[in-house]
């Protein structure tokens, strides 16, 4: 099983701590040790890492560790092959434009059976069965809507999508195209929201602690999901079995 | 003006050393201070780096500089912003996928009034008449052939493509599937073959100089096309003005 990360803020805000965390499962406190990846956007722009080494001694996760990129939605992605070799064509996230904008899709879980028939304009580069699903949502996301709908028209598709896919297997994936994060569980998916008045953390997997009061402002508002609870000292909130929620500006929307 | 560098290679190959005097153009020996971006093919995977930093002195573009990938086709770009603002989503090169492989796009020069209708699935991002001319190019490529054709038949219908859209303006590009790298000239373009028995080289941007035979076999052969020679002691082939030459395993092709 893989293990995913995704961070949504309502100000451009930097992962260095969470993904200090997450990495160390890349290959020291998981086995998670076949490739990584790391999408960050800066508006309509987006920064994509892949890496097939492992994620806990890649140079490109250590520069992602010290260099302070930040945003307001990012997905990351640490392997481990169930389907598809170690290659980087098959490392996550997978990104794809659609409307003009990209999207970034990340799957932890296996699909059995699941390889409808792509008939538009998007195809899987690599062998998995994650990138096919990613495909064939971007597919179908292009058929229910002629633009860029409203978040709340795409969460209502995307959880129809979901629904249809879920069956085949376990379906946790976070996807993003920049003005949103979603997040659909099947097994494991929690989330934390931090905002005023804001604390300290410890990281479970390194011996690690960050005061967020001394580097964030009142108005900051900061959602991180995650496969499992990054830090020891916060109250994380687990996703329910075939939950989609949508984050936008740092917070769980309830449509 | 911006200034293109591509290498295309038959067997992996790093670019340290050409990127090494290339990003000295990014804000020291040249004033392409708005940005840069590389992109590595590794198999049918892909490795995307874009920074709005000048290339000089970003820290992504240090890495690169340090941390040899290893590549049979590359292509990288650094900016001088004519249209469009300096953000990330206005950085060469573009990617898109087509036929389940990615493309690779890094243009420099400027095309005026082209800005044709796009009805097909690619829609630019950002606000560059690069990225709109690459949308394009794309939306004819897939219109033309059903599934990836010969390389051979790529070259034919994309000289047709840059025909239509270079007498709009200047238009030097670089493009490659990871099978092949293409390159356009209008203006400023050259090329160089290099093969056994490989000697010693001088970059004219930066005091470095390597011995290419100490890090080769005999069977290697790599091509690197730049807007403009990054050696001093070596002989580069100029394009002539509307040429579009196609490399494959580190060779121009006849066709």
């Amino acid at each position: 099983m893989c293990q995913l990360l995704g961070m949504n803020a309502n100000t451009p805000t930097d992962v260095t701590f969470s993904f200090t965390g997450f990495a160390q499962r890349g290959g020291k406190t998981g086995d998670h040790s076949d490739g990584w990846g790391i999408a960050f956007f800066e508006d309509k722009g987006l920064r994509h890492f892949v890496d097939h080494e492992r994620a806990v001694d890649s140079p490109i996760a250590e520069l992602i560790r010290r260099y302070p990129i930040r945003s307001r939605n990012v997905i990351a992605h640490i392997r481990k092959a169930t389907q598809g070799s170690v290659t980087l064509q098959n490392c996550h996230p997978f990104v794809r434009e659609l409307w003009g904008r990209y999207w970034v899709f990340a799957h932890n879980g296996d699909l059995k059976d699941f390889r409808p028939r792509l008939h538009s304009h998007f195809h899987p580069v690599g062998a998995t069965d994650s990138e096919h699903a990613f495909c064939w949502i971007m597919q179908e996301l292009s058929k229910s809507h002629a633009d860029v709908p409203s978040v709340q028209e795409l969460t209502l598709t995307l959880r129809e999508l979901a629904a249809r896919i879920a069956p085949h297997g376990t379906f946790n994936f976070l996807l993003s195209n920049g003005q949103a994060l979603w997040a659909h569980a099947s097994t494991h998916l929690c989330y934390i929201e931090r905002r005023h008045p804001f604390s300290q953390a410890c990281l479970c997997d390194e011996d690690l602690s960050v005061d967020f009061s001394a580097h964030t402002t009142p108005h900051d508002r900061v959602a991180v999901v995650v496969t499992a609870p990054l830090t020891s000292d916060e109250v994380w909130t687990p996703f329910r079995s075939g939950e989609l929620k949508v984050f936008v500006d740092g917070a769980c929307q309830a449509f």
